[in-house]
């Protein structure tokens, strides 16, 4: 339960809690992008968790962007929570398909437009709103809180695993929670208890030492682009089965009950597909439903590829050389390194006489199950259901939070992944966008999330 | 037989000769470039022309850099010879690796280094120093001459198609000599009877409205990068064969004896990898010699893609579209049209569900096949025989000279295709070079090819 003092505060600090958001927005923390914006949100980041009495240290994994990690034990014989969300986001391109500048929000329609808003600085916002209302109203937090505020998890948290090696008693808790998930639709509060594995990398195919005349030379040289278009098609079946060697060997299938949840919720294809743009669903596996497709089955998909003449009109040449970055999502039982395994053998199984394969890796993590009937978890639950009006539906996620599988292993604590995103937000895309009521409410939700957590989830430590 | 005098004339006019190519190749006659310089050097060569006799008028087909067009009557009995080179060059970019300014030109080790001093401008200056030499001796020339010297054949002579409709009469002619191909090697006389047409289209696969988390989606949307691989894909079966529809329909294969004529060419595969910077040869149907692949079958070549995120890193999105440049080379007897039209039906065929395709087509040129036994064709013969003290041998290209075919089907003229340009000579790339030595035996071939079309060639008009 909510102290009733706690709710007044957050519902007449509106306006403040926007203007936080706003600040917040306005950094230009692209993790692929120059350090000094990311140095300054990560100091402004401390600066407001100090100002609540945290003591902050900013330290990077590796030689990358800061990692903020604040604590603020307030009574040692209460459990600790550790709130984790990440400060950095995606590159904004394409930019002219933005009706707004990027990293200046703009509130359009009832929403918060801005990279960033849904995916994370919405929710980072609103644990600043929250733990902010409880140090104003009572002048101390409900239970022992840790952040760890991540600088670079949109480029696959590199070295993190290293850090939580590093820092494992710093980040030391009795919980865990992360808010960078979403609902299964907008008006489906959600807790999602699973979350698929990545390996990405990046394939280049090597042909003649120069661009050669496409006249002179065609048929007679192997040209990069067909062979690389070769070898991703040759990566999926007919079906849509990846044909990577052992690729789907170790997969642990969802239990029957976890399925037939899954077909009740509220979910339809077409809609789906309209929301998406697309008149009609692929991609997958030939016969299996969308929502296992997109949970508990592992993908081949090619996020990007370059080669050649790309200019406007026509140039008759066979390439040097082409390039394609291709991502799996990996599912439980998957792992990592054994699958990036397999694609190299895979390349070397399918390079085409007269040209070369080369291969690098930009990220790798695990796939995720976790816990669902932790004193957190119930926590969560009921916060959500207090909130939004609406017991929430237990669902998987098809992307990948690194730091979930890293916090499930070497702190040994499952996460509860209590999101707040909603599925037209337009996360990763141009016109990101977060609508006001979802942030004030997250930020309430939150609220609620302590004091429950508090009244009943940990055992001291 | 070229009179002794017009040879003493050419031998002993080389310094002057050589500073005639100097002057030619000072103008940066860039057909992607400004108007000016190809202005000036379109009047530098009408200068040249009129000192000669001859009458000249500066056309520009459409909107483009002016063409030469010239005429010299010097008896209606005799035949007319229509010439035609092109004064435009390719760009000269990549700047830095250049020895030398590419429009200053200079000599090293026996060459001259310049863009365009194989291509176009060496033989083009050659014919200028032919006529120059029948001139001075003989005050008038052997037959009636007709010179088209066009300004934008390197960027695929947009517009030529109208012009030769609309100046048929005044390029109308007994014969046509287009100096713009090459040897087979550097001590091989050669020339070429057949060159590949080409389709040139863009394939456009359009998925999501905006590019989506590939996490969060994977597996069940198509992406468009992964559907376009996979249309290029089957555009070829796994032996080589393009499988568009109708494809090798329409094929005149070569003659048996043309095929034999090949087989006993100075080639050899290890030879021609290793100088394209490949370990083997690939890229067309298996099981045909590379120089049938390159001369009479017919390709399928992206000459470009680009989808998606292409920077450093990673980003995990399905593109919301990705797009490829395709060439087709296409053989005598294919259309271009019915070849056109069979990819617009692969493609629909083709095109998995989620995703929309959309094609484009860049530029069309019909392949080209040539009479062999013409009285100019043996004029050339026998002048390459003379001059270079080894027959010819007759060989096909790969590559497509548009204006070649338009001689043929508009003025009905079945062009003789006498190049000098030698395999190492850098055409298309920096350092472009042309041996003085073969530009002197170029002028000397030329005169005696003049000399052997007038005795024996052609039936007046």
């Amino acid at each position: 339960m909510l102290p009733p003092a706690i709710a007044d505060y957050l519902e007449t600090h509106r306006d403040e809690n926007l203007r936080l958001l706003m600040e917040l927005l306005r950094f230009p923390t692209l993790s692929t992008g120059p350090d000094e914006p990311t140095r300054a949100c990560a100091a402004w980041l401390a600066g407001k968790l100090r100002a609540m009495g945290f003591s902050v240290e900013l330290a990077p994994a590796g030689a990358g962007k800061p990692n903020v990690i604040a604590s603020a034990v307030v009574d040692p014989s209460k459990p600790t929570l550790l709130i984790y969300e990440h400060y950095d986001v995606q590159p904004p391109e394409p930019l002219n398909e933005w009706l707004s500048d990027p990293f200046e929000p703009v509130i359009r329609d009832g929403a918060i437009y801005a990279r960033g808003s849904d995916d994370d600085k919405g929710p980072l916002a609103a644990y600043l709103a929250c733990l902010g209302a409880y140090k104003a109203v009572t002048g101390t937090f409900p239970v022992n809180i840790k952040c760890f505020f991540e600088g670079q998890e949109e480029i696959g948290s590199p070295g993190l695993e290293g850090f939580f090696l590093e820092h494992a008693d710093e980040l030391a808790a009795d919980a865990a929670v992360i808010s960078d998930s979403g609902f299964f639709a907008d008006d489906v509060p959600s807790i999602t208890y699973a979350l698929r594995g990545l390996v990405y990398a990046e394939i280049t195919v090597t042909g003649p030492s120069a661009d050669i005349h496409s006249g002179s030379h065609g048929g007679a040289i192997t040209n990069p682009v067909n062979a690389l278009a070769r070898i991703l098609t040759a990566a999926q079946d007919a079906d849509g089965r990846v044909t990577l060697p052992g690729f789907y060997d170790d997969i642990l299938p969802p239990a029957p009950e976890e399925l037939a949840d899954w077909a009740r919720l509220p979910h339809d294809d077409a809609a789906y597909a309209a929301s998406m743009g697309v008149g009609a669903l692929g991609g997958g596996e030939r016969g299996l439903p969308s929502l296992q497709r997109r949970w508990s089955r592992p993908t081949f998909d090619a996020n990007g590829i370059v080669g050649g003449y790309t200019g406007p009109g026509a140039k008759t040449i066979i390439p040097a050389k082409a390039s394609a970055k291709v991502s799996m999502r990996l599912v439980p039982n998957q792992r990592p390194e054994k699958i990036a395994d397999s694609l190299r053998r895979f390349l070397a199984d399918n390079t085409p006489p007269g040209v070369q394969v080369s291969l690098q890796f930009h990220s790798n993590s695990r796939p995720v199950l976790l816990a669902t009937d932790s004193p957190a978890m119930t926590a969560a639950k009921d916060a959500l259901a207090d909130v939004f009006g609406r017991k929430p539906v237990m669902i998987r996620g098809g992307g990948s939070v690194p730091v979930t599988e890293l916090i499930q292993r070497i702190l040994g604590l499952d996460s509860v992944l209590l999101g707040f995103g909603l599925p037209g937000n337009n996360v990763h895309s141009p016109n990101e966008h977060f609508p006001l009521d979802q942030y004030h409410r997250a930020a309430l939700c939150l609220a609620t999330f302590l004091a429950n957590f508090a009244q009943g989830g940990g055992h001291g430590r």
